[in-house]
């Protein structure tokens, strides 16, 4: 049984890990930590009364280090970097769920995240999390940074045509709608239910820091650098994301042949579902699960691809994805823990 | 036009006191005020964009007093006892929607709100604001104190049969669910869509603050001691209270003659509707109103009637209900700006 | 006092016309029906009860035009043609708020409608009720086809930039989110609450019926043919339309230009809102008025502007609009009854 | 490997059964069917994409009966009643989730069902599948009747003040509140997300087809009859019951007393949980769980004790008490499939 430690158990993610990781059949769960709540996991977690006997502490490095071989950090950005350095020198495996390691370069942490990075040392070392795009370098990552949900979503959506198409990609929106717990578990007037309820908006329009992500991974698979316009909406219902993407090609396709593409780019995938033509996907085919489910229409003019994806920002937006990380490190069986 | 002010204009209420009174016919909104929050109404309430030029402040009494002949405090209890006596003692008449004045007795607050009232001496000035049930006294009062939702709809599913048939109650256990408005507009996580959506529970299990205030009205109209078993429960809808009450009888009755009872006793009232035996109350048929719906029903022993009734808690239960007041003190048509 | 008959009592926008309609100083409703309910006004919606003693029958032309002089029909397309022009000859004036007049040409109604139109002769007669595109038309019209709710935001959110920059756009994508009151009042397993809640999806992508409406005026505006891509999403609340709109242009434009000409075109319109640059639309902000709401963002790049709008679906979408007309049509304040 | 068959699939508790039994270690899912759909498990439920290959097909008990030692029926009353005897006939198990055999009596079925049974003969045989009272006569059972959703908490949240203090207790009120998946998988307008959301309300008011079960085995508990007035509600969530109880009794009792009287009379019950005096159950705690979650409170008076009790519908008060039932007739650990 492999040891693990969750630290940020009172969030959404991390108490979603806990649960999953309760009940994975190769990993016991030996440290978690919390750092504004202490206290049985019954009294954080109600649900989860009487499934584990776990008592959560505020963060000490050395407790976990000892508690623990793999760490997931279930923080707030800018936590995770004043963290991981440690954990990385006393030899423990990270799986990171915050955005602090997920751009390879401090600057651009700076112009997104509006602090300076703490860590710059280490952000070469981590992997990007996205078992569908790297993972090899997931097998031997000791820091895997794992992806932000908006861009899991968004690239599982478009990797195929990317790949298939590149020189014909005009331009690319994503219009993107998440549930609420995409903002975490937070007492803020604006995520308090009489805001949210009966509601709808768009929020950081064209400059949401999740999109930096997106470009960099398209650009490298693309070997040329794209830029997508993303723009987030905030749906009112708990969990899951949907994005409908606007993929402008200069050639024309067909629905077709896109549908093949995007079957086979994903045959071999676990979490992948191209579903058939004409069926179009919805949060409730995905969420609770680990799958990322993707449609596909063409319009008249063959020159507009539509890809609708949809995932559970919770699952395959985070703690699935990250759990999915683990077992590719720990070479378990891709899927342990999370069908 | 009557000048009206008010105090608390950021939260629930005093956004839908505004709302309302921007279009009575017979008064003009003079003074709007609020303690953290100031600027344009479109700022604070972005759909009333246009709809009016006032500019919300902190709360200042000389300004208040200037402005307007009326003032309604929509702001938590403990806040309005030390706005009240001022404003009554410069000549205005007050209505209170706090829990300040709801209780005559001072003890009795220390009880429930767990603080010492401040303004005693206005404790016997204040009217209940419970036009049913004391139109006349609300007609001569200069401080009426809005009834709490809860209240509110307890006392008018349970007047009739106290009224009638004091004698035969055994006991009345009332259990009421409402919408989260009536929390107040908050950054608090338990209020959180997060924690309210696809959620529902008990709380304040037979302590909540609201009961002294059913018992007192109870026990005045029955000329003898009356305490109800209080229970609220907190429903995942944005506004609306729906209570089912269990009257148990020494003696037995027939839904018939029950129904004829609440028909006749609110035949002259109008925001009371008793529905047709057999039809049951929803939220639905009143929030958006100031009415109060009415469903009765009785148990195959005779010896159980249960009333079930519903009220916006933001209309009726609140602003709607100091609205329909403030048309009584001043000798407005009582359903004007509330149809 | 104009007399006003509904057709389509029972629906959400009939229920809705009802509601406003019995509210509005200058006219009086005289005749109501619906196809499948009879009876009372209170019976068919409860929270109507005790503001209208209308009694609800199967439609029948000669009752409905000996008692009213304006006929809403508030029916689903195919049922409006087959009572138009029988109303139309016995001199009615006709508001519909169905799909069946909203296209010139009958062929393109068998197209995106799949059925023949039975009514073809007044189809030139019907002219589209945008009163902030054709209010002049609207005025002396007999026959006014209330637009689609998704036109509505769509035009609204699109005649500034296409009257200012028709040379510059080339391609336009309509990301539409609606609330579940715009597929009507229906028992069908896809609308249950348990297939909606806390559920999220596109349908009839790149293929909705509402597609051709938009392009025809947006062509008549540009005075060169326009093709949008519009792919609906059906969202979980009951009311309200936000639509988040892509116009790339081929030469670069800043926001505060864009802006500025949004906030002239608008200037002397009564409902349409443009929000402060940063300020971003809600369906809070709009839902329960007839207000339409616009906020434009403009990408780095300055080559894409992205124009979010939101309406309430049942008002500024349907009956608000229809009601609008009708005030045009009469010559009231454009505003009666809808503030 | 136990061979299952799930008759009903298509509804929400053989969804749920079979999602749950596709993951459980000691069963494999070898026949199912449905009425009105046929088809691959991905078409009728997109969730399970990927996780089966079973075909659904029309029900045919030949069919069943070769392929499954173990049938679950989830199937409308009056349905089950046909079905059962052929299958009981053939050697077959039978857990039948529907109301056909939960009450010993065909006059009581004619009464509460309005239909008369038809397989009365089978009556007497079936054992009533509620593990915490029945445990040992569902070891040997050839068919159970798995308990109604709201029986089940009634039962659970009654058993240990009935057992201890039958002779104090006065009355029983169950205010019930339950998700809209307690009412099927229909294409009823009551149930549509426009009726339902942002709604609430009492239904079958004294008058629930599960008050006889209840009753009936508070009674044989009790050893002397015992009626409960039963007041059920629909709350506008998917899956959750909760609970609030109000049992009067004629002596005092303390709530410390009454703690220890549930925690030890639950104790080695894995599905309940007696909550810490002074935390309130929450849908929250048990939706996706198999547990039920018990509160208590007593009044000042010490003559009114509240039991407030949470399960998921279609879990514990479904389909999840079906499968504890399966694991306790097949000698499986109880848990199995359900932590």
């Amino acid at each position: 049984m492999v040891k693990i430690g969750i630290v940020g158990i009172s969030g959404y993610s991390g108490g979603k890990l806990l649960e999953r990781l309760l009940k994975h059949p190769q990993v016991k769960v030996t440290y978690i930590s919390a750092n504004n709540t202490e206290g049985p996991v019954a009294q954080i977690w109600p649900h989860l009364n009487g499934l584990s006997e776990l008592v959560c502490k505020k963060y000490d490095p050395v407790q976990a280090a000892t508690k623990a071989d793999i760490m997931f950090l279930a923080v707030p950005h800018t936590v995770s970097m004043t963290i991981t350095p440690e954990l990385l020198k006393l030899g423990k495996k990270v799986i990171d769920l915050s955005g602090d390691y997920r751009l390879p370069s401090g600057e651009d942490y700076k112009t997104w995240y509006k602090t300076d990075h703490q860590d710059k040392a280490n952000l070469k070392k981590a992997v990007y999390g996205l078992p569908e795009l790297y993972r090899e370098d997931i097998k031997k990552a000791q820091l895997v940074s794992n992806p932000g949900c908006y861009p899991t979503a968004a690239l599982l959506g478009l990797l195929p045509i990317i790949t298939a198409q590149t020189k014909d990609i005009e331009s690319i929106a994503i219009d993107a709608k998440s549930g609420v717990s995409g903002a975490g578990r937070k007492a803020t007037l604006a995520l308090s239910f009489g805001e949210v309820n009966e509601n709808f908006k768009a929020y950081k329009v064209l400059n949401h820091q999740h999109t930096p992500e997106i470009d960099l991974h398209l650009s490298k698979v693309a070997q040329k650098p794209i830029e997508v316009d993303f723009v987030p909406h905030l749906l009112p219902v708990q969990d899951g994301i949907l994005e409908t993407i606007y993929v402008r090609l200069s050639g024309k396709v067909t629905l077709e042949k896109i549908h093949q593409l995007y079957q086979r780019f994903y045959k071999t995938e676990n979490f992948v579902r191209v579903l058939d033509a004409g069926q179009q996907v919805e949060l409730n085919y995905v969420v609770g699960t680990n799958f990322c489910d993707i449609s596909l229409a063409v319009s008249r003019s063959g020159k507009l691809l539509v890809v609708t994806c949809a995932i559970d920002n919770l699952l395959k937006g985070a703690s699935g994805q990250a759990i999915q990380n683990m077992n590719i490190m720990c070479g378990f069986k891709e899927t342990e823990g999370l069908l």
